[in-house]
């Protein structure tokens, strides 16, 4: 089996790469990345191409015969609406020169697309499932839900096998967390952790969807294997911060929850602070799983690799 | 009041820039076409830009700096299923360089986008209204899909005033009709206004929504002035092709109707010939109008200009 991964050095791209890795059916791995291969992670059946995704990048690689392509390069939110020509030409741009590209293949390979819940925009009261109506309110979830489109056209076409996995913010990223709308989801897990005070941007009652990186890697497995195509929305745990705080307190020693306090930013609040029910029990059925419990999020979140 | 006008020379561009060039307000309009400037047509206001619409094009005509624009611009559908990288380039990168581009003008003009009922996919038996949720199921509804987003979001940003304009099929246009799957409704109306049997590849009962060329041009100058954003459902009339017929006998003539035998091409009825009801009501209600009847509808298409 060949598998392309792009953004390979990332958060979640490294973390798949190494389960990729351990998987001894897999003959090659082409990775591209803007950053270079880290120091160590040599193996036979890797190849680092180290560039920005773009056409040109691409074409050098010749005609594409994957089997499998785990697509996850991409800027941040917070950063594409800053930067919104940077976020057209990473979010957009190069995932549609990739798509085109893999087109031209006649394996018809799978693709996985790391798609976000920001498709759905501004999120109501109702339950949100794949089948809720994406609005996207950011220029990253407009760009997301662009790819989404772009990759049913080439699936329906035949030419490729495509899914487009709706990612919550994924847990615990390394500090500094910058870019990200939801990094005080991360910095919360590391600052209880280490024992140090932390001003948390929302209230103890904001809820959110937590996810690992470690559940977010079986999900892309199990998408790169799974005989469904279009949108999905991934499972994930619905906690406050307050729940996720006691499941700190228990593992950690119940005196950390005095390190946090609250400052609450209503603009943080309003978009990742008011989550509704997430409905995944489509997914769910098909064997996607959240983290299953507070403490296995955060015993996964704060996990090596 | 300074214009941009895409698609200049087109079927529905040309018939624009009469209308607008009857506007004493109107002080400049930039055309921009593949095609060269038609003979006839110099206006010292108009300035005609023949080439590619790109971002190469567009940076050499400096800033931005137009109240309205209107994007006409694109392929048909047929020949962007057929050629889905040229349908890419015309009609999903071309349109995102001009957004860019007069995202940057201070102006935040008003930019109304020619979308398409491709949008929807395939239609079901309910009305169709521009709350129905778009599934495209073309290339190219998936790109004027794309566009859509990307200009609502230019426009939640507070960089541009748009709307998507979702057309139907516009008749009549000039023979020979190529590229659209639609094309059809066209010629049906040519060959019996000329008095020439047709072979019609739909069935006498398929429906179709119909609407001029003239009620096109009465739209787009409508949306140029309203102060709405967002997709908006154009108005046109839902006629079976017998009941065009008999409007085409009544203005012709009865023995015209002996013209046309039906040999239905299922692939063609399929998609183009079972639209359901469309629900413009709350189009109508801004004063957007269908063509009022049958015979205002064939009077209107198969009026010069």
């Amino acid at each position: 089996m060949r598998i392309l991964v792009t953004g390979a050095a990332g958060f979640i791209g490294s973390a798949l790469l190494r389960r990729l890795l351990m998987d001894a059916t897999i003959a090659e791995i082409i990775a591209i990345d803007l950053a270079e291969q880290p120091f160590g992670w040599s193996d036979p059946r890797l190849r680092w191409i180290s560039g920005t995704l773009d056409a040109a990048l691409l074409a050098g690689l010749g005609e594409p015969s994957f089997d499998r392509v785990f697509h996850l390069a991409s800027v941040p939110g917070a950063r594409a609406e800053a930067d919104p020509a940077l976020g057209r030409r990473v979010n957009l741009d190069a995932s549609l020169d990739l798509l085109q590209w893999l087109a031209q293949s006649r394996l018809r390979p799978r693709v996985v697309h790391a798609s976000s819940i920001a498709v759905y925009g501004t999120l109501k009261e109702a339950a949100v499932s794949a089948r809720t109506e994406p609005r996207p309110a950011t220029t990253y979830g407009a760009h997301k839900r662009m790819v989404e489109i772009a990759l049913a056209d080439h699936t329906r076409r035949g030419e490729l096998s495509g899914v487009s996995l709706r990612l919550p913010g994924i847990v615990a990223r390394p500090r500094p967390v910058s870019g990200f709308g939801s990094a005080f989801m991360s910095e919360l897990l590391h600052a209880l952790a280490a024992g140090e005070p932390y001003v948390c941007p929302v209230s103890a009652a904001a809820r959110c969807w937590w996810l690992s990186r470690k559940a977010v890697v079986d999900h892309l497995v199990l998408a790169g294997a799974a005989d469904i195509c279009g949108p999905l929305q991934l499972p994930a745990l619905h906690l406050s911060i307050a729940e996720v705080v006691d499941g700190l307190a228990q593992l950690f020693g119940a005196e950390r929850t005095r390190l946090v306090t609250y400052e609450p930013d209503e603009r943080i609040e309003a978009v990742f602070g008011r989550y509704p029910a997430l409905d995944a029990r489509a997914e769910m059925a098909l064997g996607f799983a959240h983290d299953g419990s507070v403490a296995g999020l955060i015993t996964h979140a704060l996990a090596a690799g």
